[in-house]
């Protein structure tokens, strides 16, 4: 689980105490957010790292906040990713392998794609930025694909980013369909695709 | 919203006031859940309904029940509808009127495509058997359209029933994408083609 950044600080100072409640708040986040999903308990995040649920609020003021400070890393390197793949791969498999690529990672938490679809109708969630950060590199290569003629044109990067996450929700919702998932993706994939 | 039928019973009778009292539980429950959705609060429902918690328990053991009382004869109605386009229309027409309607069933309350796909996870609940007749009788049309070369045959029931929930649940969490509901469904039916 990859966590924020902590500046080495004087161990000594208000400013450390800070800093070390925040780590630990963000370490039994990632744990409890695993076990739980993104509807975790603040409440017991805050009790089992030891502090008062008015710090944890201080440091992270909505349960968005938190989840990108867990999350954050994850999207932005989903989004540099959409950048290497469009230099290195032909335009339809640098889409399909990103989309793919998206639909574990929005699948990583329960919960998570809920989550995430809810930024859309969010504009000031913590997780509205990263989130369209997603959508707008995923449209960069899905006009890449359109552009060769593979993709059709009426499919919007919001429809990729709607239906990706609704891919991920049903594995989320129903675990017993993952043997499906590869199987539900290319079908969805295939609806992308020009008719003759 | 449809209520279970109550057999008319002598007013004054214990039975009488046990009847009155679900009445009054299902009247309430469907209100707050059209306000609140499927994970709307019990409590309140006893509350307003005028009747302790353990009363509504006795009723309905589990919301699964409560929520069968009330989407029950929406199921029955929908499978029976199956049949009724399968010996009206061409087959693949009947596939798609179902399902459209199936999308519009399925989001007709906040949280209910969440509910009907964790029946996959449950075959206890009590929702089950309801949503297994609504993918038999898809399954059968579903049959048909295959049979006539029209969609794909590695498509399973389940499949649709996934994509179909998945379908509902993107406007249930981003009411803002009503307006591509239709277009998304195309999307989602297209992939389920053969691909010449």
């Amino acid at each position: 689980m990859p966590l924020e950044p902590s500046t080495p600080v004087d161990p000594r100072t208000p400013r450390a105490d800070a800093q070390r409640n925040r780590d630990r708040i963000l370490a039994e986040a990632a744990a409890l957010v695993a076990e739980q999903g993104t509807q975790a308990s603040l409440r017991d995040v805050a009790r089992r790292a030891g502090v008062g649920l008015g710090t944890l609020y201080r440091h992270f003021p909505t349960r968005e906040d938190l989840l990108e400070a867990l999350l954050g890393r994850r999207f932005d390197h989903l989004a540099a990713r959409a950048d290497t793949l469009a230099a290195t791969e032909p335009a339809e498999r640098a889409l399909t392998d990103w989309l793919y690529e998206f639909t574990l990672d929005a699948g990583a938490y329960q919960g998570l794609p809920a989550t995430l679809m809810a930024t859309l109708e969010d504009p000031e969630s913590a997780l509205y930025a990263g989130c369209l950060r997603m959508r707008q590199a995923g449209g960069r290569l899905l006009a890449a694909a359109q552009r060769d003629g593979l993709i059709r044109p009426d499919v919007t990067p919001l429809d990729v980013f709607a239906l990706a996450n609704a891919l991920s929700w049903i594995t989320d919702r129903a675990p017993t369909l993952t043997e499906r998932r590869d199987h539900l993706f290319r079908l969805v994939l295939d609806g992308f695709r020009p008719r003759p």
